[in-house]
């Protein structure tokens, strides 16, 4: 008997601990309509901003959480995360993030998040960037099509099924 | 409304990429009571040798299979992974492999199965030996409970069941 | 007897395998510079761009420099590391090239770059882009003086200096 | 003019932070041989045990040590370590300890020291037990000479001397 698996697409959800409630508004959002597809959601894990309420949105439709932790115990996860990965390698769990991932999203945030666009970039995977215009540091990347802009989760939606069927 | 996750016990099974017919049966076996369970599973990945067999085992009883993968890429995976975790970090992996389960399991294996029992006692995870008696290295973690000795899967189990219970 | 070291400074060089004559001029009078300081260089380690020309400017002037390489043998080292540091953890190692010196220099480069001072920032490094104009993506850090903009190497050390005396 | 490196053989002293005074003793002395020899020094950075006796061994000769640290800050070195490359990356940073070393040395210690001897072996990397004989976990290693039983760190000394000069 074949008991192999029919794998699911992984979308990777970044962006800041601390944001607006507007931006919570559409992290929760992206993350139900991600569930309602199918698809795995997989973050940063931790219990704030993006991380927490794009998690709650999956959890909302019944899908599958994956949690990249930075720290050493699974506690650190929010409530809304099924299954959480504990590295305990700090920002170094970002390279994991966007490894893991067959599509990045990226909703506004600091640093962390630039890494994390930067990193997938380079590694050649897809970025949507959500209601984030953080400047032009990857210009190369938006005239090829890997980085693209927009404005609302449905329309990240659009996009990320364009890129699955097209890679399938 | 309330959307938290009912977290499953994450359990991880280490141990070689070459072994014996014999161990392969058990690694099968182990991974399909560990579905049969209701609990995640949890290895290296690769398509040999546990790793292979025991995700095997598991998908058998429609269980939940994650891989932690030292290389770049998800199609490093053996087709019984049902979520590939891709890290790109060599070895460095086999500590995210042991920090993200909640028991370990080692079946028989070399020098990368002995690091990943080394890492998981350092960081005082319960390590289950399963038809291996590498030797004595480790003789602080046996008197205070934290390595165990067990002869078949089902004994393991036994062993898993009695440690969650006592960690819930 | 007391045999304690005096620690010396390590000013981290960051910047693109391929970048134009230019820039590896800069990446050589910085290295040198550096070195003529009696700090210690550190940068990638690989065998080109501005890691290649700024230790080959360090050694010119009889530096020390030090190299992490994202792969799994010394080799990938170019001929100008003293001390190759093997990770074999890939994009990995960005951080730890960042959390190693006390001050990053970058130079024009592109995605892994810019994860470099994504991730020197995060981590409360001060970071001198050196005629690198990437767009403005970190505008608070700009605001408190962690990120600053010099045009020209003599410029650029005179900011380490700055830093280095303040920190003393 | 030719400014290449003439690169010294790197010597990993790995062991435990909390040891009899017996081996902190030849800790030391192994640390002075490495630097009297003209090769480098490097462990695992911290302020206690082998790590400290080893580096301090090594200054005592005026040689170069190298820390790879597992926390987030270079504070967190010992005062005879001249750079310290900051991981925070826990016990990931066992793999770079081994991997950045020509050959490695261990003398008693636990679980931590035990996971570096099992990822050298893995790697290929010689491995120099020093008055320590934890068991037999790698009978293949042994048989085949990448794993060596000493008694003194003189005896160690001679052995790494062999190591170099061959591979050389």
């Amino acid at each position: 008997m074949d008991y192999k698996t029919k794998r699911r697409p992984v979308i990777g959800v970044m962006g800041g601990a601390r944001v607006t409630q507007d931006i919570i508004k559409s992290a929760f959002e992206l993350g139900a309509l991600i569930a309602a597809n199918g698809w795995i959601l997989l973050n940063g894990g931790r219990d704030a901003g993006v991380m927490r309420a794009s998690a709650e949105g999956a959890k909302s439709k019944g899908g599958l959480t994956l949690g990249i932790l930075p720290g050493n115990t699974k506690y650190e996860a929010n409530p809304f995360i099924d299954i959480p990965v504990v590295t305990n390698m700090a920002d170094a769990r970002n390279l994991i993030n966007v490894l893991s991932s067959d599509v990045v999203v990226a909703l506004p945030g600091s640093a962390g998040t630039i890494s994390e666009i930067a990193l997938a970039l380079k590694n050649a995977k897809p970025v949507i960037l959500l209601q984030f215009t953080p400047g032009s540091y990857f210009p190369e990347y938006e005239e090829n099509g890997l980085l693209m802009h927009t404005a609302t989760p449905a329309e990240c939606i659009e996009h990320i099924r364009e890129i699955i069927s097209r890679r399938a």
